[in-house]
């Protein structure tokens, strides 16, 4: 890969050569994939991408890590819409807001940009199995990029997964090992697996190139603004990977001059579970914490990549924010009737964070936020019930229709 | 509309203006919008198509029947992918198969074509409510449109509606009625219920330009396919309004010469409930049927647009099928192993049927079909687990994984 240095330790600042199957650095540290900016700034301009119409997240080959020559999965990641949301930007009194809907994937969230990513550089390895453990979308996206290139998987989950995800898996005909434990004791299951059967490894904090497919989300957002850079990015947290990832992006477009300035990040993680936000408010190392919020994909007490996101969220200067199942519950419905995007709970708790901000004067009118929605509502329908209740139930009958208006106060004109 | 000629009763062939409000003929029969294409033949030629950065639907705008002043709807509605499945063309010994994953909508579904333009002709009514009754598909797509236009809905859904539609309804903020009763059921009281309050009505036979939304999935199947025209489109049948739209959108694009000739349809229902093609098989008219079968999208034994679906199927000299639930499950399941593509049991039952004429015999090594996913597989999660079944479930503890491995079979490397 003529664009790609190497991988650099985050930790210990040591090099390894960009081979596909790279993990870890002998310390422990995670690595980062580095690149050639100066090579890169020849080739990928505003201009080359206004001509480009390929939408899916290769669109951005230059700053990927993969070969010129290696076949790229079948699914259609990325391109997902970025809304302009005036109603609701007034409804919370900001300038500006968009909201991203990354449910908008082919498996309905944002961790198809790492697993198209992983299925790229299994094959570029020669693996023919991919594995990985999960809260449940890096699962179901890796079964289905994987199903679509013809690899096979093998998928850790804890046993709290909400249905929707399992259910995605079981169709992409993934291997699927649900852990009786937390997200912790899945991790290691997975990892004792993976050194035993020698899979290609699809752990997000593991293999650095995870995060590269991930930073597409902020490459798009850049350019679906066109070049305006935001004040503020918000986004929620769990293993660290996905912010890190996002950071990655910008400083990525910021490397070879195609934005001018960065926006500042806003971290989002659940009053239950933020060992992540709770070590930059406290400003020491993290620790673990329980795993006490309804929203299982930010659920994570032992956050893998806290290296990068943490170093992420002190670059930006960013901001932190926790949030109670209520506030995720509610932005979930605020989001649904104001945008018509439906997240699941932790797709929308980045939206929960800004409204916080918003309602804690730390947010307001001179500013501009984008909000990413990174899952779709779909893969936690019990939780959604929850959130927004029953419908009217009666036989079909016109007395009856009219009455349970009545009794509800709706005008029905 | 200069592009818009009139509606006209498939049924005695009267004529009426193209109001935004336009519903049903006085005999009784469902209107057909009419386009000069001589007019639009001068606007939209497959150069000014390929200039077009427009993904969405409205990148067909010359061919649907808004005002060019109409603001357009804010969900970025169509625009879905193509997959070219050469693996399970080989499986299946077709020359070629394409998959039209339709899931990749805003919510999840086809129907948001529908929905997108009710909302556009609802705002060029006037209206700040709309209305609809629906089996779930249309309700959940029209709350989402609606919504994030700032429009009121009253959705009727028969109870039997999946948990997944009920919760994307909830959360677009819907009033929602669910009916105990059967889709004929909850059609009767949203009509009553329309007629008395004057909603905009979305209830797909009645409003004649919900077709010319979904239509636009053909357009986009052969501008994807460069214009070359494949031997059969196959997709499921409910109400018959898809079918009846996908043809329309064909035809259109042959009245224009964009096309040279037309594909055949395959027409594809549940055994347990396939009014429309048992109609075809004994050609005679249709009558009513029970509605047995776990697809609920096409679980419709009154169908509304039996006339111009039936018109549709014989035009195209199409074929006919009927798949069991039991084969909707194991197409479930093939797509998803195979493609990387969850559809639910509606959606892939085009599939299904594919699948099953292949077997017969009735399409093989000569044809080329694109199978139409409507619908994703996350709204309806109990089947999908019924389909695909349990995962192992186990502590974290490599001897028992191992053990496991062995029980199933698993070789694991």
């Amino acid at each position: 890969m003529k664009h790609v240095l190497y991988g650099r330790c985050v930790r210990c600042g040591k090099t390894y050569e960009a081979v596909p199957d790279l993990t870890t650095c002998e310390c422990g540290g995670i690595l980062e994939i580095t690149y050639d900016y100066d090579y890169i700034k020849t080739r990928l301009t505003k201009e080359t991408l206004a001509g480009r119409s390929d939408r899916t997240m290769w669109r951005y080959r230059e700053l990927l890590p993969v070969e010129e020559t290696t076949e790229l999965p079948p699914l259609r990641v990325g391109g997902s819409p970025l809304y302009e949301e005036p109603r609701l930007a007034k409804h919370l009194g900001l300038k500006k807001l968009w909201v991203k809907d990354d449910g908008q994937n082919p498996t309905a969230s944002l961790k198809d940009r790492a697993s198209a990513m992983a299925v790229a550089k299994a094959r570029e390895a020669g693996a023919r199995v991919i594995a990985c453990s999960s809260t449940g979308n890096a699962a179901s996206s890796l079964a289905g990029n994987a199903a679509a290139a013809g690899l096979s998987t093998y998928i850790f989950v804890p046993s709290r997964a909400p249905k929707g995800k399992v259910a995605q898996l079981m169709t992409f005909g993934a291997t699927v090992i649900s852990v009786q434990g937390n997200y912790e004791e899945t991790f290691a299951l997975s990892k004792a697996a993976i050194d035993r059967w020698g899979w290609y490894n699809r752990n997000a904090a593991i293999n650095p190139y995870l995060s590269e497919g991930k930073k597409t989300v902020s490459l798009e957002i850049m350019e679906q603004l066109r070049w305006e850079v935001p004040d503020y990015i918000a986004i929620s947290v769990g293993d660290g990977c996905t912010i890190a990832g996002l950071w990655k992006g910008l400083k990525d477009f910021y490397a070879i001059g195609l934005i001018d300035w960065l926006p500042r990040l806003i971290s989002v993680q659940a009053e239950g579970c933020c060992p992540l936000n709770r070590a930059i408010a406290e400003d020491r190392p993290w620790y673990p914490m329980e795993e006490n919020t309804l929203a299982d994909s930010i659920a994570v007490g032992v956050p893998r990549n806290a290296d990068k996101a943490l170093m992420a969220i002190r670059e930006s200067n960013g901001l932190v924010v926790n949030v109670s199942d209520e506030e995720i519950m509610a932005a979930q419905k605020l989001l649904g009737m104001t945008c018509g995007v439906f997240g699941e709970p932790a797709g929308v708790a980045g939206t929960a964070g800004v409204r916080k901000l918003c309602e804690q004067g730390v947010l307001g009118g001179q500013d501009t936020v984008v909000s990413v929605v990174t899952g779709n509502g779909l893969k936690d329908v019990a939780n959604a019930i929850r959130a927004c209740g029953e419908p009217i139930s009666i036989p079909s009958d016109m007395e009856l229709l009219i009455k349970a208006f009545q009794e509800k106060g709706i005008a029905a004109d």
